[in-house]
């Protein structure tokens, strides 16, 4: 599946036929055609061919993990969440629709979510079949996704620490990453082995991805918008970089990619057609040189 | 399965275990411990057993089907939606741990009742779950549940006929009662015409109990408030009394009654073991007596 593929699945696996009311019909439509950078939904689809799922089950898996992502993003932008203004290049949906038709739309994505990962599931090993929806529960819910946003938005009331940062990481992001590298290859071929290395893949990236995040936030602030401190750290909100300063920060990225980078090479040594995993890791590595390279001319500017 | 059970499955089944945020923890409990009627979750299990559902499947089924009632009921109080302050004896949750903390509570009991939901559906025949995931789907989604919410949101833009208010029962109030009485006897050994007298009941009661509840509305003012205006009414509320006045909406809802009966009874001839959805019937004819006795002290009060 091309680009232009993912992008046409997602705009259009939520059908808004028949007498749907107008105003949530158009706040759907403002989602489905302001589609993010739709990596997820592509590596998704990687590992699952990979594993052996079908071309349709790995699409229909790839598009509701984006919807799920999607809404979670939709709740997050919320004025009682993160009070987000503008995504994907256009305005936060709730900014246009307002706070009930933005919810309303999270919803339809969300179980149109479910609709399409049951779609998917139903081809798999009965054995299969159970495991992948204890793990989606578990991943989406209280241990999981929802229980890292509310540490995120309680996190005034916790040490500002990198054990409370890395924890709000793995509910948030790293739940996401485990979804979209573990539950493919759980739904198809996969050893006991494989979806213990891709867990750790999953723990590690997903860390490291945070990491980056938390360093272009601290790093953003003198160098870009002129002011002298950074968005995380005014609005109290969780950073690993604020947490343990940004050299430290760095390192640990640094070892979450070499952690990363062993776990992929066993995987690959029993599993070469997960080689399009490097491409990620790579980017990651990317990454970690704009940040570093950005902590530098900031550490200059600074001296001016 | 007893009162005491259902209100047990209802307080156990998202269990709260491991590390969860002491926020949305005590959110959950908070809704968890303040059940409502219960009548629902009942109703399910007996029709679930009626059509040879297992006892567990029966019960998953109930609890997941009053976790996604529940959840709806949370969004439909926020102060982006209907504002509610009070809610089953207690104050609403929002009111209480936040819009935030209220919202993550409603994404936790949706994701478990897909859970309990795909696990109730799991023992059935395959093309029975791929036609049950999708009418579930259908209720709870943009031809559903969420329409009904929108078109209900947008109420004050469309024409304040008994068209537009049955539209947003038939999404709000319909769509429930459908999942509740068709979605267990579809997965059991249901024949194509029992579903189809099924749809047929719920459609004639959820529009029922739809009057039930405006009537109510309407008359509840100057007899036990004291204000002149009835709260729909006052906030510009679908409400159907108030669009074809107090004895149309009771003759509607004769009408809806006698429908029912006619239905249940063919429906009883082959399967005699439904004969409980009698005792609900007469539940919707006692409240029609108990509007009708309202209208007359409520015009005879004007009189005074």
């Amino acid at each position: 599946m091309d680009s232009r593929a993912i992008t046409e699945a997602f705009s259009e696996s939520l059908p808004l036929t028949g007498n749907i009311e107008p105003n949530l019909e158009c706040a759907i439509r403002h989602v489905l055609d302001n589609p993010g950078s739709l990596v997820r939904p592509r590596m998704v689809y990687q590992v699952a061919t990979a594993y052996g799922l079908s071309d349709s089950s790995a699409r229909d898996l790839s598009i509701a993990l984006e919807y799920f992502h999607t809404a979670s993003i939709l709740f997050d932008d919320l004025p009682c969440m993160d009070n987000g203004l503008e995504r994907r290049g256009a305005p936060c949906t709730h900014v246009v629709f307002g706070e009930s038709g933005t919810i309303l739309t999270a919803l339809s994505l969300i179980n149109r979510a479910y609709g399409l990962t049951w779609r998917a599931i139903a081809d798999s090993a009965r054995d299969r079949q159970a495991e992948a929806r204890m793990y989606l529960e578990q991943c989406l819910g209280v241990q999981g996704l929802l229980n890292g946003q509310s540490l995120d938005l309680n996190y005034s009331e916790l040490p500002h620490t990198l054990a409370t940062t890395e924890r709000i990481a793995r509910g948030k992001t790293v739940s996401m990453i485990r979804l979209t590298l573990v539950l493919p290859a759980m739904l198809g071929d996969s050893t006991v082995r494989d979806l213990q290395l891709l867990e750790r893949i999953a723990l590690f990236w997903g860390l490291g991805y945070q990491i980056v995040d938390d360093l272009k936030d601290v790093l953003q602030g003198p160098a870009e918008t002129g002011k002298t401190a950074a968005r995380d750290v005014l609005l109290n909100r969780p950073n690993i970089a604020a947490a343990i300063g940004v050299p430290d920060a760095a390192k640990r990225l640094e070892r979450f990619i070499a952690l990363g980078d062993r776990t992929l090479q066993i995987l690959l040594r029993s599993r070469p057609s997960m080689n399009f995993l490097n491409l990620l890791r790579h980017d990651l590595d990317a990454e970690l040189k704009r940040v570093t390279q950005r902590a530098m001319d900031v550490s200059e500017g600074s001296l001016l």
